[in-house]
């Protein structure tokens, strides 16, 4: 019937609004019993669990076997760490794998099967599921006792196909790549080259005494072919160097000239493409969720105007007030907003709204939130009204600067003087009785900053929640000092006492204390600046950050496949006694060197690993390398890390900078204009950085697409 | 009389001429006298005279005592160095400073006395030139025994003022500078919070084994912050992670978050804020080349337009073509110009020309050359004309290419077979073989070129002549091989004759074969979009050099000067003794790691190190921190290194990145036009570059700057 058909439309028009304001696709079914779907699959309770079954499954790798539930990864010191028994984690891995079937079954279902043919993301998901639970039931028919186990590489999957925004990401990096590998042939044409060269230079010779290059750094074409490497990432310079140098000077130019030739142009390339690439993603992106969100509207426009109540006589298409009150009662968004596009539909006096005025209306979800600070309390009293005065002018607050810095000085004169002596002889007075003094001036400093401005106005300040907060843990801490150690007095070296020592009490107050001295970035305009650009940048970088994670994630739980137990403590086996056969530990090795806590044994210790070696930094694989090689892996480990060091440290930490310079850029440009704006606190998004640039989609790119929707038949 | 002044403006218009030619102001004095002078002075060998002159005092250095004239720079093993008798290199600096004398005094006399108050360059050089002298007759009347001398740091000064170009640049990054401090103070900021962190945290304990990381990394205020220093130049992650994170795993957090912030966020902010500074950099400076090209000409037509042959009837000015024609021949310009210019002057039929004509007929210099192959012989005979066709074909460079990778392979193959062999064990018969015939296809093919092409066509394309020379080369010396040594044979492994022995001469045949191989190059499209890429950024950054050459310099002569003997091998001297009391040589010091080359006893020496602690290596700065500070001059060392660190790495590599991403996505943009025309070789040069970006002055902006000239008064 026509109600029942109306109840639809509204429906419809709801789903469509909510796809607008979260910048969803509105390519799914839109009959009855799908539409009530869709909102219990999007609802916030689905996602929330879906999320945390990601969670569950990717925090898996920490408690699994090998696990990391020791203190320290060292091999020498630590103890068996507990492992789950079988069972306890593959159980917990079913839950998680039964929330992806259920996801995967909704989501084909809601995009319908033709779609599902076409969505290339979907079949992964599943083959990605099939392939997880075929290795599950192939671990528990061997009662966890098999050595590898596929799903694990495949777990990260999970994540990445979650986010629209990775997969989009993950599009470009795609797009990127031809060019990426031809700087990558570039770079390895260059590497061949100069290895030969370098081995025809660094030729044996007859006197033995002459040649320690070539012994310790070309003495075969893999060797050659590692050290050049290594010294494209600069950590062996100037060690690579310095026997030939101490040779002959002229030497020193071929070093100069790879390293001009590889670091400072070739990997610079690598930077200038990606950043040539990228240097549009940002805006491309925004665009299309703006594409995204005005496709939406115009939906929820063209479902209601379809409405039975409307006038049939009309020429234009046309949308009543009551049916659009109706889906705004019905659609959950912020209350902001559903307040202000109801202010002003009540404000319109017209009855019937066009496409444009319908569209119109909802630009108040583009819209910045202006936020307000509440009033000060008005004190009656003359008086309360000059103690207003004076606590609620910025002076004060800079007052609290000059004695949150005098306080960092205090500390920092006491740690000086304190350097060398003792711990036994140390006396905690001085610094407990000042540290007293500045905490009582924060709290006072607090106090009249809520009398001043009245508690909620307090609240309302970011940097006056810092503040407080540390403030208030300051003083439970210090509490809790008196509580048990007594005032302090000179000589004041009490016995270990309770949880922490008195030592451990004061330089955690202490470093609190350094901590609450970040409240003066914002007074310094440069540096809210740059701040409030990399807090930007932090929120742009999520889906990267989320890319970061598939690729350490795989090559962490890889690395420990590969090489798990290659790293035995020194006296242990035999194997590491024969690299050191005249019984002395030989400088520049790995165990000279003390890296022991580097293995890959297990999971967050490989995290550690990879973070370091991610940052320009070749040493661990290079000494990794040495071990290795030892245990007869060397070839894969070398493959291995190559693959990491290209992946993570050249690719990744590019595409940072390409994203920095971009983001930087645009709010660099954007600061004239903003500096006459600044009374007015903005919350600023993405969104927002761009608008002025933004193009609006047109009128028939919007019916086109709608034209084009699969399950929605439009009646024009 | 009319004559002379004719002959005084025709002189005017040939000197602004040449002015607009070579991008040179035009705010000189235009009398007759002043104009010869000019001319002498801008002559070819007049500045051939300076650049040496320039060249000469700063190569002073290298053979100036401490002179660089030994093989190595080792202190264990260098012989004594021979060093000039007092008063040779004195001498030689003398005759430079009369021609820079003589250079002030022209180019001060030139621009004329009220802009010689306005100019500060002109100035400082006075000055620098009046303090060196001072110190040249000081150090005269020592002797050459004064320790200090004061004008060994002013020369790059000599280098500086000589280029507007290094003047311009050095401007602009002077305008940087307020931002780049910020961000060098947001560092700061960091680095002590961050060092004070690192204090409380990393504290004594009362067990002696737990500090390792108190006890290496963090005694002491000044060593923290070296520690967190070193660290934010990755050289010692992740060595200073190790000891906190063998204990516990959660110290971790600590470095990764002092390493995100500090390298991957503040580090790369700075190359945001200085790409961001220089984007506009190069069309900036291009825009103002421009400008004074047309202006010169315009000046050029203004006072040609004052010749008295004028119809003074005219109502707007203009120049006769007979005076243009007097102008062309007199003036110094590229042939090739000038003929085009004479041509287009001819096909114009009128007799008297506007400014706009004027204007026209000198945009010939803005074009590019195109540069056009002498034809290819024209043969008689069918068969060298199949001849012609079959080694004139792409396809027989292509089977060059593949024969040179052949070349190599073979090479690369003897390499892996010989390279755990003795020296006596070698057999060169094989390797003498195969590089014989392989020659001797370069000889064929080379010939069988040239006969397909001509002479001079075939020179007339670089490629070959960077292929022709080197077979020459080869050919050359293998000739000179067997008539040394005979031809190859098995077992061929004679006796040490002449000035190389085999083994060198085939290494370097070697050598050459795997520099030959860069022909393939531009047949790769991408290669050699990045190749020509690098060749424009080379000459772009010849200001950017030059500047880091001054600071090179400066920072080369201090460190002498601050450190000299600083560094004495071990053994020598009681200094170092009392380091090493323990009687064996530590590990991790500076004589385990043998740096014994990189000390600061002389030139050349110290160049190789700054350039090795430019890249992102502070491991030199470290380990002479080490030996330093056992000299007690450990302060002044740290703030040394600071500072050459922030200057040469940080900053000069920044600006570096920044001109080539400027570069490159200007290159790169262009790349599709350029692919249409790729046939036809273009010179390019930077102007070309921008040329459909750059504005053209307007009229009235030319005839203001025009007024406002010091010397020249137009009529009207």
């Amino acid at each position: 019937g026509a109600g029942a058909d109306n109840d639809l439309y509204i429906n419809q028009a709801v789903v469509f609004i909510e796809d607008a304001i979260q910048y969803r696709s509105i390519n799914h079914r839109v009959d009855s019993k799908s539409l009530w779907l869709y909102r219990w699959y999007y609802s916030r309770t689905c996602q929330w669990i879906l999320s945390l079954t990601i969670t569950v499954i990717l925090a898996l790798a920490f408690i699994e076997e090998p696990s990391s539930l020791t203190i320290t990864s060292d091999v020498r010191y630590r103890l068996p760490a507990w492992n789950p028994p079988c069972g306890l984690t593959e159980s917990i891995e079913l839950l998680c794998f039964l929330v992806f079937v259920v996801d995967v079954s909704v989501k084909s279902y809601l995009i319908g099967w033709k779609e599902f043919w076409k969505n290339k993301w979907l079949m992964a998901y599943i083959l990605t599921l099939i392939v997880s639970l075929t290795d599950w039931i192939v671990s528990l028919s061997f009662f966890c006792k098999e050595s590898v186990r596929v799903r694990r590489i495949l777990r990260p999957f999970f994540l990445l196909q979650n986010s629209s925004m990775m997969k989009k990401t993950l599009k470009s990096i795609n797009s990127t790549l031809p060019e990426m590998a031809s700087v990558v042939l570039l770079l390895a044409v260059h590497l061949s080259l100069f290895t030969m060269f370098a081995m025809l230079l660094f030729a044996r010779t007859k006197d033995n005494q002459q040649d320690k290059e070539w012994v310790v750094y070309f003495r075969n074409l893999p060797e050659s072919l590692t050290s050049l490497l290594v010294l494209l990432t600069t950590a062996n310079n100037p060690d690579v160097m310095i026997p030939a140098y101490s040779k002959n000077r002229a030497y020193s130019v071929f070093f100069i000239l790879f390293t001009v030739l590889g670091n400072l142009f070739l990997m610079n390339l690598l930077t200038a493409i990606i950043y040539n690439q990228f240097r549009g993603y940002l805006l491309k992106s925004v665009q299309s969720s703006l594409f995204r969100r005005r496709l939406g509207i115009r939906a929820a426009f063209e479902v209601l105007s379809s409405l039975k109540e409307t006038p049939a006589s009309a020429q234009q298409s046309c949308v009543s007030v009551g049916a659009l009150l109706q889906v705004l009662q019905k659609a959950e968004m912020d209350s902001r907003c559903k307040q202000a596009i109801m202010r002003s539909l009540k404000m319109c006096s017209c009855d019937q709204l066009s496409a444009a005025q319908f569209q119109k209306l909802f630009e108040e979800l583009d819209k910045d939130a202006i936020k307000q600070h509440p009033p000060s309390p008005e004190y009656q009293s003359h008086f309360m009204q000059k103690v207003q005065f004076a606590f609620g002018h910025p002076y004060f607050g800079y007052l609290g600067n000059v004695v949150a810095l005098a306080n960092i000085i205090s500390i920092c004169v006491v740690l000086v003087m304190d350097a060398d002596k003792q711990p036994s002889e140390r006396d905690d007075f001085f610094l407990g009785a000042i540290n007293c003094f500045f905490i009582l001036y924060y709290l006072l400093e607090m106090l009249l900053k809520i009398l001043a401005m009245g508690f909620k106005r307090y609240l309302s300040y970011p940097s006056n929640r810092f503040d407080g907060l540390l403030t208030v843990i300051l003083l439970i801490l210090e509490i809790a000092t008196f509580a048990v150690y007594g005032f302090p007095h000179p000589g004041w070296r009490p016995e270990f006492m309770g949880l922490l020592s008195l030592w451990d009490m004061v330089r955690l107050v202490n470093m609190l204390i350094v901590f609450r001295f970040l409240r003066i970035i914002p007074n310094m305009k440069f540096m809210a600046l740059v701040v409030t650009t990399l807090l930007d940048l932090v929120k742009n970088l999520r889906a990267f950050a989320g890319i970061l994670v598939v690729v350490f994630y795989a090559f962490a739980i890889t690395g420990i496949m590969l090489f798990k137990g290659a790293i035995v403590p020194l006296g242990n086996t035999s194997a590491a006694n024969t690299t050191h056969d005249n019984g002395t530990v030989q400088c520049g090795t790995y165990e000279q060197l003390e890296y022991w806590p580097n293995n890959f044994d297990d999971f967050a210790e490989k995290n550690v690993i990879s973070w370091c070696s991610a940052h320009f930094q070749a040493e661990v694989i290079y000494y990794l390398l040495y071990v290795l090689s030892v245990h007869l892996i060397c070839r894969w480990a070398k493959i291995y890390f190559v693959a990491w060091w290209l992946i993570s440290s050249v690719i990744w930490v590019n595409l940072f900078v390409a994203l920095l310079l971009e983001n930087f850029i645009h709010k660099w440009d954007r600061r004239c204009q903003r500096e006459s704006l600044s009374d007015i606190e903005y919350q600023r998004t993405v969104e927002l950085m761009f608008r002025d640039v933004l193009e609006e989609p047109t009128e028939e790119e919007l019916m086109e697409k709608l034209h084009q929707h699969p399950h929605l038949q439009l009646c024009r």
